[in-house]
């Protein structure tokens, strides 16, 4: 049984100031709810279509019908849990840090965010108006390793300019990634889906590279930034050997 | 005014049965449109919502509520298009070969196919039950890229038994793939979202390669197969240079 309160206080954080206010952030389905709780994250609520008493995690029972009035998917898939959000270390500088210049669509940041998981980059650093990684769907996109990455908002211009770390952005007429002898530290920075780098970033940056086109049309789209950024995080590890 | 036979032709080609029989695809939405028109496709059939006599292609205005009959989107984006597939050149067996064994969402071929304009890869063979290249969301996730790209199906199993070319898999164990010399002409060989590359196509490979993880926490999902198709390409074209 669910009350009317949780039924508010749930609904309410797909709005990032509830979620701001609050401390805690809604995770749905079995698989990205196992991998939170795995990982330490402290579930506040946790209800499930199919409690299973073997599996250890103290699931309360729901109704399919109350789980359709708590979820934000279409199809809601058997469990939603409500977790408080991590308190990630303190920002280091030192390592590969990935900066985000205003990336809006939370697919692109959920995948952003794997992609760095698989890469060993264990700091994310965000423009104030990068999405929310405590969006529903960055979460679902995800898929447990906002546990393992820290995702951090930061005045993004000024921290650029004040780190002692090479910045290196990526760009449309930077040198070839070929070419470039990568550091082993630095910051990687991904601009915006429809304008890449903003101006003030980018006069910012120690680095400028591109990853070379071979099509014969030049028209070709610009790649998609999460295509981008796994090609030039595996750029980074691959200088960095393996 | 559109007919109610040219209502059930447009919506009868959301089947892959109908764009076997007939030929036809659908294009939606002015820039796809625009950029398959620039490419030389035949249009049989092109209406819009907003006709510009200036645009130089001859548009057959349409009715918002007309267009929403005929449009598999859910907000249809002012203007829909019926095309001729291409007759693409016959398979030539040489330069780098993307092939896809089982690739079955339709948006991770769409962007597979972008990847390969991107990085000037000419020519895809699929297997039997790879998602189809003209279904609507494929071309929606092109971009036009698939006037450019020559995709053919085969049976992919003979095919890589059959091939002179080197045959390079993608697969979770193989050898690194920053250790391991690429070939300039050869196929590249990618699996199933779900199961990867199937067993009697493993067994017809040259060469097994991995992109290494470099994340401390093992059970970290595998790379989506788009990434890691843009990961593999880009490291192909690096050791031929550019």
């Amino acid at each position: 049984m669910i009350s009317k309160s949780q039924i508010k206080l749930i609904t309410g954080l797909r709005q990032k100031k509830y979620r701001d206010s609050s401390g805690l952030f809604v995770a749905e389905g079995p698989k990205v709810i196992s991998e939170l709780l795995e990982a330490g994250f402290q579930a506040d609520y946790f209800f499930s279509t199919k409690v299973d008493p073997s599996e250890g995690h103290e699931a309360t029972a729901i109704s399919e019908i109350d789980l359709k009035k708590i979820s934000a998917l279409k199809t809601p898939n058997t469990s939603l849990a409500v977790f408080r959000k991590p308190t990630y270390p303190e920002l280091r500088q030192s390592g590969l840090i990935l900066a985000l210049d205003a990336i809006r669509d939370p697919g692109n940041l959920g995948t952003i965010i794997r992609l760095c998981d698989w890469f060993g980059v264990e700091q994310i650093v965000c423009s104030a108006d990068t999405a929310d990684c405590f969006n529903p769907k960055v979460i679902q996109a995800t898929m447990g390793s906002i546990a393992r990455v820290a995702v951090h908002y930061v005045g993004l211009d000024s921290f650029l300019r004040n780190t002692q770390l090479t910045t290196i952005g990526a760009v449309m007429d930077g040198a070839s990634v070929y070419q470039t002898e990568l550091p082993s530290e630095g910051i990687l920075v991904m601009g915006n889906e429809a304008n890449g780098i903003s101006e003030t970033i980018n006069e910012a940056l120690n680095l400028r590279i591109t990853i070379p086109r071979f099509g014969a049309v030049q028209e070709t789209e610009s790649l998609n930034v999460a295509t981008a950024t796994a090609i030039l995080l595996n750029e980074f590890r691959r200088s960095t050997g393996k």
